[in-house]
């Protein structure tokens, strides 16, 4: 089955919206906790919904060359922008609007990350390979106490995944070659690209990314490693 | 004397050789290791020094533009191959030369160090500024036990310090501006740089970087602050 012998790999690379942070329960708490006291009674789940749903078109336009590289904080404001007027935010003041941006730095981890990624700490050098930023990461690992080696992914590419120079340019800072790492993500598409450049992939299944039952249970591609968690990816792993 | 308030530091940014990593004797210990062995018998302090002494023209060849970028391994290693004849090394093996030339990787703390960093850690977010690349950061971390927030410095700023474009790159890739962050340094040409760009300072004695009283006991340059080891920068910044 396996091509490339899963012995060799020296490091983890993390998708981390999604696979390992809820994004869509953390968004909708700090979109109440900012705009509830404003007067403002929205589906906060919905809202949420929304403004994720413009992920991939404000990537896109990086991605495709239409706009030049700018860290995942514009692009966010950019998302926000474009659905304010649907959820009745219009007159929404400017400070509270940068504080409403920042709720994608104050992410709750799923239960089983950080005891996972203790225990894989242990064999492997650990890094995201997101496409939120350094300074999004960076306070994403203070509040989880995700303990990484280095912050890699789109700012550091200069691109957004799943563009394989971001995949590419990790395992080069890391001094690694593809096959020596393996992306761990709970979206198909982003370890399709990974596999494409050579990676390893591990795919961890999360049921209610997207509400109850809508998120992956398994992977639609072929991967080296498909996991419950990150305890199981752990096992797996032989950690 | 301080025109720019010191409590809105929210992130210290640290040179690693000579100010958390004693290369001279790490240097001269790994290439006893693997040359001795090999009926190799060099002055190795000697040896470590000669090599050194070739990392300013080294990276200046980067800084001027007659180089393109590349990382600080690939740098040692033209360096390594300067200084090869004068010390005898011209028969060594390709694979022997390059384990040499990593012993950069392996290079221990000054003891004031972790405690040090530990305490400052819990009121600051800390990086590397170094001209190191980020595999060989990742290394020294792990060795001895650094917790980063994220790997800053030379890779990511694709230019070396002291050039100005290394420290506003850090900064901004803490999404910080830079008079909310402090360059910590053994080295007064490092921090009067970082203060050109508007960073704040603290310098750190090491007088014995380059041999016995063989260092900078104190800046030669303005600071914010003058510590004697990591343990006075952390009772200084009242940590």
């Amino acid at each position: 089955m396996q091509k490339k012998p899963m012995q060799n790999v020296k490091a983890l690379f993390f998708d981390v919206f999604g696979t390992m942070v809820d994004w869509r329960s953390g968004v909708a708490r700090e979109a109440e906790r900012l705009l509830a006291p404003l007067g403002h009674h929205l589906d906060w789940l919905a809202f949420a919904d929304a403004w994720r749903a413009e992920y991939q078109p404000g990537m896109e336009e990086v991605r495709s060359g239409r706009l030049p590289f700018a860290r995942l904080d514009v692009i966010h404001r950019r998302m926000l922008e474009r659905i304010r007027p649907s959820f009745g935010l219009q007159g929404v003041e400017e400070s509270v609007l940068q504080m409403l941006n920042l709720a994608w730095h104050r992410l709750d981890a799923w239960p089983d990350v950080p005891p996972g990624l203790h225990r894989l700490r242990t064999r492997f050098l650990l890094a995201p390979v997101s496409n939120g930023n350094i300074s999004l990461m960076v306070d994403l690992a203070r509040r989880n106490d995700f303990r990484w080696d280095a912050i890699l992914g789109a700012e550091i590419a200069g691109d957004y995944k799943p563009k394989p120079g971001v995949y590419l340019a990790a395992a080069e800072a890391f001094s690694l070659r593809p096959e020596q790492c393996m992306m761990v993500a709970a979206h198909s598409n982003d370890l399709q690209a990974a596999a494409g450049t050579g990676l390893h992939t591990a795919h961890v299944a999360r049921a209610n990314e997207f509400g109850q039952d809508a998120g992956e249970t398994a992977p639609t591609v072929p991967v080296d490693i498909a996991a419950a968690s990150f305890q199981d990816l752990a096992d797996k792993l032989e950690v």
